[in-house]
């Protein structure tokens, strides 16, 4: 496989998000690393910390080339305003949303092949005036893709979700036939060309405990789940369920599954995050291009400190990397 | 510590449960187990199993005594049909509830210090024309209890529900601030006189995904779930939360607490059956007797067959012992 250039956006610049940027490019990478940033931003960061890194600028014209262990490459964007460590300031959020619209741009015209992000810190966006609901809405609307799907993954566990950021009480009239179909398809479909698993087994969740108990609990697994799933495995497609949840998580089930579809955050994400602690990788599923993510915040208090730990920024560069493997072999 | 007797009931005979006595009966005890189950099927299962247990009568009227490895207590019920292994029977239905109101009043006049419930089958008890709907409700209702609480634990985790088999759509407007305070308060109470945990420390999860991030989300955490933490918290409870349930089962966290309450079923049990898999119980908190329980159903395919995992009665009848040993010395 040839070398790529792959985008970091550092994210928000009072955060970890520099921080764990220079603390990946200790490692050597097989392919080009480019951090969407400010120089003198990563340049300070790095003195803060004691790392020694070379920082040279991007330049998409040229082929892409493997880096040695304190190699890093940058795209600059500037600063709006200084930015001390763990001080948000809205007066860079129009930099932030720069970043990350550069590396969604630059994975369109080829210049990159997957954009990994650092986080943001949507409430900063929002004050400075802007209207953000977090980067899986951001890419979405950038490149023009109705409907994405939230996947957080670990060694040996992967976790999609049909709704994501709503009150509890709006999940059961969310899980809608169209939506479970089209979510189910995307998850499908990116297993096959993002991650090469040719014939996907996916265990899909009840909405209710029990998954309903036979409608004794809740009807939904059979008005809406089950006849969604009947229609999708005539299509052959391996979909096991509607399961109950709570005992779905077992090496009984997850042994035989490449994924698991819960329907709605708190009932899949618990169990990902206690896991895959510090080793989780968020993947939005269903855009043209491939993103991973931290599954973080920004950690205001220790962005500087050299306490951040840089195991979910690095489980999501080398994700995104198996991912740009798995699409050139299919 | 006195030895004390525990009874055991062995659930639906048709099931897996008195396997699971017989198998619990192969390691000794410093308790004397007492098995509520028809002497007869007990040794037809044995000599399936090819297990050489010694059944006693058990004699409420002497004093317990420890058990040697292949020593079991039995109080004999009648079975109202043969049983075949892995076949239900409509017929034997009040020969399970029989078995289990022995066990509730055995506890209530001192017979039994706690007892340990293998599983029953409530489709075939329902079948029979008996309203059930667990052995929970079965034994809040018999001890006059109005309100109760399903706790998990497994090594290293303990999650209690404010909510139990509800379906989803149900879940936040069950959540009420004097249920939510009932819930609690009784499960700070059993963590002090059956845990002998002086000052329980508690979690307490949102309703919400990120706990309602601040009413973006959802505002059951602002209107219901905070002001009921401020009340107790100024009687002295530690109670932390409400925190957001994706990232509460995580060592930062866990590292700190005694237990977690979850708002409902699938926001808990699974991370706890995920951790603690073959290796959990179920207790409840609230009845005036110390009653645990496997966390697995009756495996009608496993009975007879030696395949069946003593691991979770083994648990449940290591914890009603502590329990015992707890609620002794507080």
């Amino acid at each position: 496989m040839s070398c790529k250039a792959i985008a970091l956006t550092a994210g928000e610049p009072a955060g970890i998000g520099p921080d764990l940027c220079l603390m990946l490019a200790i490692q050597p990478c097989k392919h080009q690393r480019v951090v969407i940033a400010d120089p003198d931003l990563l340049n300070a960061r790095a003195r803060l910390l004691g790392l020694d890194i070379e920082l040279s600028v991007f330049d998409p014209s040229t082929t892409p080339t493997a880096q040695a262990a304190g190699q890093l490459s940058v795209l600059p964007v500037k600063l709006a305003a200084p930015c001390q460590p763990g001080v948000l300031d809205p007066a860079n959020a129009h930099y932030v949303l720069d970043t990350l619209r550069l590396a969604g741009h630059g994975c369109e015209a080829g210049h990159f092949a997957a954009v990994v992000t650092a986080p943001v810190h949507k409430g900063i966006i929002n004050d400075a005036g802007i209207r953000f609901s977090g980067h899986t809405e951001f890419f979405a609307e950038l490149t023009g893709t109705p409907l994405v799907v939230m996947m957080l993954a670990c060694p040996g566990l992967r976790v999609a979700l049909v709704t994501t950021h709503l009150p509890l009480r709006a999940v059961a009239d969310a899980i809608t036939q169209p939506l479970l179909e089209q979510i189910t398809r995307i998850l499908h479909q990116d297993l096959q060309q993002k991650f090469a698993i040719a014939a996907p087994r996916i265990l899909v969740c009840g909405l209710n405990p029990h998954a309903g108990e036979g409608g004794h609990m809740g009807s939904e697994e059979i008005d809406v789940i089950t006849p969604v799933l009947e229609r999708l495995r005539a299509e052959g497609m391996n979909l096991q369920g509607p399961l109950p949840a709570d005992t779905l998580f077992t090496p009984k089930h997850l042994d035989q599954a490449d994924a698991v579809l819960a329907m709605y955050h708190d009932q899949g994400l618990p169990v990902l995050k206690h896991k895959g602690f510090g080793n989780a990788v968020n993947i939005t599923l269903g855009l043209p291009i491939i993103r991973t993510s931290v599954d973080h915040g920004t950690a205001l208090d220790l962005a500087g400190s050299g306490k951040a730990d840089v195991g979910s920024l690095n489980v999501a560069l080398n994700t995104a990397i198996d991912m740009i493997d798995a699409t050139e072999s299919v």
